[in-house]
């Protein structure tokens, strides 16, 4: 392995960074530890880093990740060859050689605060200056130690699992309650269910035909699968369905679907689709043409016209957002089909998907929205359940019709049964989480979670406007676009995710007006401390999100 | 759609059954519930199938799928065409139009138990005679009903909920009790992590890049994976994986790292391989070859030597089966990769996955059994988590060489980060319980473990040896291939994973002697209830388990 290069940036470094996609790993920040009250010191080892850079923030209180060398602002990792730290180069347990670890009795246990901490919540003061930018940069892992001989008397090791587990659960606590970034609904309730948590509940294969494997919950997930197509109207003997394991699982179900009913079918989808759309693409050795967006982020149907027609002889494969990951943009499903048919598409040459992994379910319950349904010649739609009906763990709903699954199914033929999902094993316990709140909230519930959450993106929009900031919001949408934070420290604590040089906050049911003041505020701030004489410079971020929403000088005075 | 013909036998008819593959879902036998005493009745209704054969078993106590004919031994469900029945194909709460339902107030529920009951213990004196065996046809969902305005005032609808997975739960217990045929450790406990299951756990992307989403537990997988990576023998630094979500991401991950080494590769696999290596090669348009088998379930090498031979030209992307699904049969690596070599096969002409889904964590653990590791020249590694280790939920692992995922990695050119999983989001809780279990039972435990399977495994051969049963057992494995029993109501009481003549037992760790001895006189009985004149006749399996395993009248005198 050769050193991997990492770059180190001021806290206040202008949204210039490198660009990330939606919602894979964004800027990882490892540095800088929040020396607070919630931290245990462990012991009195170094705190501060022992690089050739005082002022660099320790990778956690007694870690860091390999030699560190910060030249020209850039600054780099020699994790996979340093021999001086740990010889792991995921684990980092060792300061200059000295194991971090903690006493417990007679035996040494690795320092569960080596590992924790470093996903605590930094110092949002930014003094220290330069935060850490890595790829391939892992802060410590908790490494698995091999039970001593006589663990089960003394209890040491069981004290020591606890410790951590406490830890990691008041961890989880605050980075749950900061946390404005990602479509996860956090807020839930499933107490009631606990008393299920001790069973392998494993739904394996297709969720209408019932395995020998008595420990399952099809029972919960078909009820779940009918609410749905209830939802996207299409008839209980028409379609096809099952619970997946992310929205990614639903968007390589669809997407293989439409491979599968037009073999030598094109996939279109706009450059702003959820990258697993392309991932699918490649997996399939599918011929896949990227369509150009508009500024709102929807595909634009005048280049997608433009593109069909070079490639009439070959079916088409759509991939159409309901809710792009990071403008939370939705693309017109109405005016799609119209440019297919305008184009001499007929029904039967194309395949549409919609992926539909936020606002599938958010936009059934807002009036004026142009439906997702099955009256329309679409193939699948796919959402995801832990983003807003909320789950502890990712889990995700395809429906399709049974025609088109039939089609898969039937070309499978060295099975004597019908294997139509991507896994095999499937999680049996997210079936019953959704069908617990599905029970719960009813359609009336989930609409009006939609029109609060609405009201609230509205409130934060109109809040960040008038604090000078550029911020866009897509009708439809509880997805608010703003300028990149240019505290990494504040991007981290609130856990935003970025693209460019834009940030996103998604309005979920878990995102009150309270915890929305809280965040405007400490934006406020944060952007102050940027810059000290009181002259904040805005941005330019016009051909991101549109010269109306840009609040930079020029734009503004528009 | 049209109606879906299944089939019907009478739980006394021999072994000849249509073959099923592995563990898809097996041998559907959705007819007879038990009126036990843990069975609720509901209300009064009429308990029985308004059918055209008075002898057919309800489908459950209070519904049934359809219409359903019995005619020349073939019975029919026009279920997807039926309109006397509910109009809900995959749910049927109704009986000659009347719902299946319970009063609770004054407000009508679905009946839990028609649900329910159809997962209990099935009446296994078998006097009814006739069992269902069915595709497509589906036990009772848990409709979602939307709450009525008044239900928080009430109570009524939690009441109902609550009800619902009480008896759900006491289900759960009684599957978990009867089990024996899938290879899914049972014997777990967890309550230490319960604390943890109300946060939304998510390591989306890759383990070893930090997301700015903070409620994560890459700590725990990394430590989960350093253990994987020692016991497989790959230094920390030359090693990549993730915490899939089950064993078929395991081996789509491998066949796509071996695909995406090797743009041209075919892929070579055993006929007795997973079924999601073939659909693997159909997901990625690979060339696929089907390798025999040994009547052992080990992949033919002078079978695998012609087919390479014939293909010379083209780079080998192998899978080779650490435990078949269904023998437990183990290929011989070494043998493999001699084959390859002597076929001219040089080490970047070829890539090995090993599919070590159940064996790759016991394998280890046995003397004299040939070692997997990367110190030979194989690419990939995964294994299930939630067989052998024991876990509430599908998940697994994958390992592989640094310089496949960078390969990998490489290509995707549309990502700024890494994309390297197939899925997205990942389960965050699944790690955590992996490193629970591993820290507590350490490379020892699963040691004594493996010994104690092994130990069990060869008492239950022996005993149904004695008993005159044809039974087979690999060496290195704990699956016991049986003929298979007769009676279905057996076969899904102890939820034995069947194909074709055989049925097969794995002996897990939460296997006790006392419930193989159970299993075996239960079996002893079933077989006397099938000939009732005492002449107990042996079916010959002989071609499945080899001559000496066989206990037919022929081979038993050989």
């Amino acid at each position: 392995m050769s050193p991997v290069a990492v770059t180190a940036v001021d806290s206040c470094s202008g949204p210039n960074l490198k660009a990330f996609h939606d919602v894979l790993p964004v800027d990882p920040c490892i540095a800088g530890t929040l020396p607070g009250e919630d931290v245990y010191d462990g012991d009195d080892s170094d705190d501060t880093l022992d690089s050739e850079h005082g002022d660099l923030p320790s990778l956690t209180s007694n870690g860091r990740a390999g030699k560190e060398r910060c030249e020209n602002g850039v600054f780099q990792s020699s994790r996979w060859t340093d021999t001086e730290s740990s010889t792991n180069p995921h684990c980092n347990v060792s300061v200059n050689g000295h194991p971090s670890t903690v006493e417990n009795g007679n035996k040494k246990f690795p320092d569960p605060l080596s590992s924790l901490d470093i996903s605590a919540q930094s110092d949002t003061n930014g003094e220290n200056g330069i935060f850490i930018l890595g790829r391939n940069m892992q802060y410590d892992c908790l490494s698995i130690t091999e039970p001593e001989i006589d663990d089960e008397s003394t209890g040491d090791k069981e004290a020591y699992m606890a410790s951590v587990l406490a830890r990691y659960r008041r961890m989880l606590v605050d980075r749950t309650r900061y946390h404005l970034g990602y479509p996860y609904n956090l807020d839930f309730d499933y107490g009631a269910l606990a008393q299920l948590q001790h069973f392998s509940i494993n739904n394996l294969g297709d969720p209408f035909i019932e395995s020998n494997y008595g420990v399952h919950s099809r029972q919960f997930e078909v009820g779940v699968l009918d609410w749905f197509a209830r939802l996207w109207e299409i008839e209980k003997e028409d379609y096809w369905g099952y619970i997946t394991n992310c929205g990614t699982e639903g968007n390589l179900h669809g997407i293989l679907l439409g491979r599968e009913v037009l073999p030598d079918g094109v996939l279109y989808a706009s450059c702003e689709s959820h990258y697993s759309v392309f991932k699918a693409a490649r997996m399939y050795r599918m011929d896949v043409v990227k369509v150009d967006t508009l500024v709102s982020g929807e595909i634009d149907c005048a280049d997608l016209k433009r593109k069909l027609e070079e490639r009439k002889d070959k079916p088409a494969i759509l991939n159409v957002n309901i809710g792009t990951t990071v403008k939370g943009a939705v693309d017109d499903l109405d005016l799609v089909i119209a440019t297919l048919r305008e184009t001499g598409f007929t029904e039967e040459r194309f395949f549409i998907h919609c992926d539909g992994a936020l606002f599938g379910l958010m936009m059934p319950f807002v009036q004026k929205a142009p439906k997702v349904t099955f009256k329309k010649p679409i193939g699948s739609v796919s959402v995801s359940g832990h983003k807003f009906v909320g789950c502890p763990m990712p889990c995700g709903v395809q429906i399709t019709r049974m025609e088109h699954i039939n089609a898969l199914s039937r070309n499978v033929e060295y099975l004597a049964s019908r294997d139509a999902t991507i896994m095999g094993s499937r999680n049996g316990h997210a079936p019953i989480f959704l069908w617990y709140t599905l029970n719960r909230k009813g359609y009336r519930g989930f609409q009006k979670e939609v029109q609060r959450c609405l009201r609230n993106a509205h409130y934060l929009k109109e809040r960040l406007r008038e604090a000078g900031f550029g911020v866009m919001l897509n009708v439809l949408s509880s997805t608010v676009v703003f300028e990149r934070p240019q505290e990494e420290a504040f991007v981290r604590k609130w856990q935003l995710a970025c693209q460019g040089d834009i940030a996103h906050a998604v309005v979920m049911p878990s995102v009150t007006v309270q915890k929305l003041d809280t965040f405007v505020d400490e934006l406020i701030e944060s952007r102050a401390r940027c810059f000290k004489d009181g002259q904040v410079i805005v941005p330019c971020i016009a051909n991101v999100i549109g010269e109306e929403n840009c609040a930079c000088t020029q734009h503004r005075q528009h």
